[in-house]
């Protein structure tokens, strides 16, 4: 699998985050206005009237009726923060996976005076996936108090709606800045593909097994291939050989050591990757494309 | 207010969700089959076709990429049942809150053996609501262990995905036995007019005092009406003697005993509820014709 | 049930909340102070010396070993707050229950431009009890992230600490706002009796159903007791007759109507209310002379 | 930093758990019946006698007053055990970080069809690790909802109570599940030092750095030494040198080899692990003493 499949998929991922946010903002961009009870009995003869040029003055949706104890509207956009959030600390988690010195895949960007240790100049800690993981679990579990909040008593408040005075703004305060520090993460990332090609080789081939498995089946039968090159796996983690080599010594593989390579070549065994990619690749373009279509289109936006 | 407002906002909340659960289905739907890594490349030249072939068979949506670590598709069905449940124990509260022994204007529907005391036979407990608030609850925390478990590991899964193992069929069965009570609760629900009446005179006319305050003020002005009414409200809560015979009684005041009986009445001052009651039964009318449309179009529908 | 029973639960309640505070200040006022892997590497020969120094020189116990990635302290305290405010919130939902207009039992304090309104004088609504509402339910929430942050990876963080950051300084100040507002509601709280003895009498003497029949079942027997009483109850409930009434008109009861009315006084039924009371106010008195005996013998306390 | 260390530190957290777990029992195995107020109004003159001797039968202790609305003792019990996952989820995530092909230091114990590949024979995936980390997650949500369950409405329950029934019995049985896993777990972890050292090794001795730093400070003075070292740091990394050998080669170190390589040995920074661990079994040891004793003492346990 390519690094780049892993892009691909996080950007698929808030290609539907963009959907969605698509989708609530005709929800949540609605006017609120009836008084205590919602049914606008404090403005008789005008009160739709008003509640219409109010809805106009603010570049808001008139309500079909009032909501101001039916809360899913609130909370369904603080769900949408937490699946954003999530996604980011999904991205931050593997992040931090690769920085492992161990790993050393990629690096956080560089910021001076920030995440690098004064005695290993060359190592870099993830400050950036450290806040992103907390601002998230922070997010996930101010967005069930919105649920919560949901949970409202009649046409008034009494607890439930103040819920949202205290989490809502740190909702959005943390999504924005999870936003923003994962977008600066991706923007100065900085990718060590030699690393990942020594990490490829430290299973010796066992990591192609299924391609060398599938390779030799043609010609050795499929279970007679699985046992074998189950076997010859074993045999490359004891004595630390390549499986490659194993493979060209053994009296049974009649395929050259050219057609070997391949098989175990990983970059060959990437499946449809590109494919997918390429297909992520075209739906953003035409999502942006239609963005701009749509702006041009709009002379006035909420 | 009346109660069918109240109705028709649990309603017209009930319409939102069947617009969300109609755009997340078109995003749950869709097919996950890309082996270990997501890219197919254990079925080399077909993988593709054998995709879209399986995603047939099962009536899911090709996907654009593999998405067997990034878990917002799910993690947005639990959000929404999170919403729906939400909705469910608002309305479940109200019911509570109005089965009271000193409100009594609903009562659950009547179950054989259940909610009753043997003692007290008039009296009937709110078995479905609480039912109902402690499986909302439950979601609820559930709901936000579906946010953690889209901070997935890698391409792999050593954790996070295993709490969906847990949790996703609890939510889905809490939530269709909360839908499936609410459902019931209204089908059956009792409802006292007698008794919201009399809840409406408790507060011996001050609750239309805001009415009374701007029907007067057409005549005595404004602030004058607002000070006049609020000391004889005050009189009221005080004397226990109704609004309307104060305000009979009282030399400044000019309205004839029937202006001020109607003045007085609740009945007189429900604002908008009807047009906007009226506002969401168009909406869900539309709504059950275009469903009906819709269905009979497809031959075939997932 | 008298309302001091209820009273003294909450205080029980406190009582067990201030024994845990205790327990968990021995775990939680310890020092962490290790360098970066909690080894004290960094310090040779004088390390213990320099960490025992410090900790006395903070009032600090002396760890056994490092545990800055070991977080059960500090999610312990936070659960403790959790604990605190949902007793709180639990009492200011019953308040909320007793201030509705139809029930009238008690009222907040009184407060200056707070919780009434306008054109309703008599009528205050639940502020304070809103507030403990919403901030016991965040507080709940964000102790559950103090769980998460427990999960720390090696000895380093990257992340789950960050966590205790956001949420630790949120979590105490919520708690302190709530113990605030609810030691200010239960100072001020204003209790109206008589409200309380017209709602006793809103069932008819069905309240008290179970009393009369044990007390009838001592001449009638027990089963013929109990179906005479239900029967009684149930007509109380459709003609509006008190149950102490039709219990004295009927042929069968051959108790005077003395004994009747004892029988039916909901204050003859208050069961061992008064030495649960008495026993929790010793408890409680005990506690504060060990409390004042122990601060006189510590000189210093942390 | 040793490998024991880390275990140190879990063994210390579980002696933390026991003290809680000990501390907690007297509070929650405390007996609840008291009828539908709580009174033992239904029990005249025997009431108090009857619950003493229940309370004897069961093993439980006597409350002060009645708790079935009050329920800080089970929420704290849910809060508990949720402490007690999260230490074990934190230990499953090292398990997890060091069974990474690339850092390879340790295995989850060998068991026959489960956790292996059929084609890496030498591979183990974190099976139990992924099990404790999906249960602890889902605790962690539910004790929530058990702080949700503290806010009841007056004597009788409509909802709060309801939670415990869902959300109780999967907390035990999920904190159960998670304890047996923990525990085989810790008994059958294969351990690799060989891999241990090699990975030591990665950084060429950056990782001590600082013993090295202060190493050479005695002579060369601290700043001074802090610049050459961090200037060796930075070579080791690009050239791929071990640092022990640019220090051998630098004109300005003085040292021998032999004093260097001492220097060099991360075996030799251990600071006071050793005394560390020593407390902490002398701790436990203490602790199993004690409660051998205590159950030799005590014919009856509850």
């Amino acid at each position: 699998m390519s690094f780049g499949f892993k892009l691909a998929r996080l950007l698929a991922t808030f290609h539907r985050h963009r959907t969605r946010l698509a989708e609530l903002r005709a929800r949540l961009l609605v006017l609120e206005f009836g008084g205590a009870a919602g049914t606008l009995a404090t403005i008789p003869e005008v009160g739709l009237r008003c509640q219409e040029e109010l809805a106009k003055e603010l570049g808001l949706a008139v309500p079909d009726i009032a909501w101001h104890t039916e809360r899913d509207r609130v909370a369904e956009a603080g769900a949408f923060f937490a699946l954003v959030t999530g996604t980011c600390a999904k991205f931050a988690l593997d992040v931090k996976l690769m920085m492992q010195t161990e790993v050393g895949e990629v690096s956080e960007p560089y910021v001076p005076h920030r995440g690098s240790s004064s005695t290993m100049p060359q190592k870099r800690n993830p400050i950036s996936c450290a806040y992103i993981t907390a601002m998230a679990s922070t997010v996930r579990q101010l967005s069930a108090a919105l649920f919560d909040a949901m949970v409202e008593d009649h046409e008034r408040s009494t607890g439930p709606w103040e819920i949202e005075w205290i989490v809502l703004p740190q909702i959005c305060t943390l999504t924005h800045a999870t936003l923003k520090q994962t977008s600066e993460l991706i923007a100065g990332l900085e990718v060590h593909p030699a690393a990942m090609q020594k990490n490829l080789e430290i299973s010796k081939g066992a990591i192609v097994s299924e391609a060398v498995m599938m390779g030799l089946g043609k010609t050795l039968g499929r279970q007679y291939a699985h046992d074998l090159v189950y076997d010859l796996c074993h045999e490359a983690a004891k004595t630390g050989k390549p499986l490659l080599e194993l493979l060209i010594e053994h009296p049974e593989v009649k395929l050259s050591r050219q057609e070997l390579e391949k098989l175990c070549d990983p970059a060959n065994y990437l499946g449809y990757s590109v494919e997918m990619v390429e297909r992520v690749l075209r739906l953003v373009k035409q999502e942006r494309h239609n963005e701009v279509h749509e702006m041009r289109s709009n002379t006035y936006d909420v």
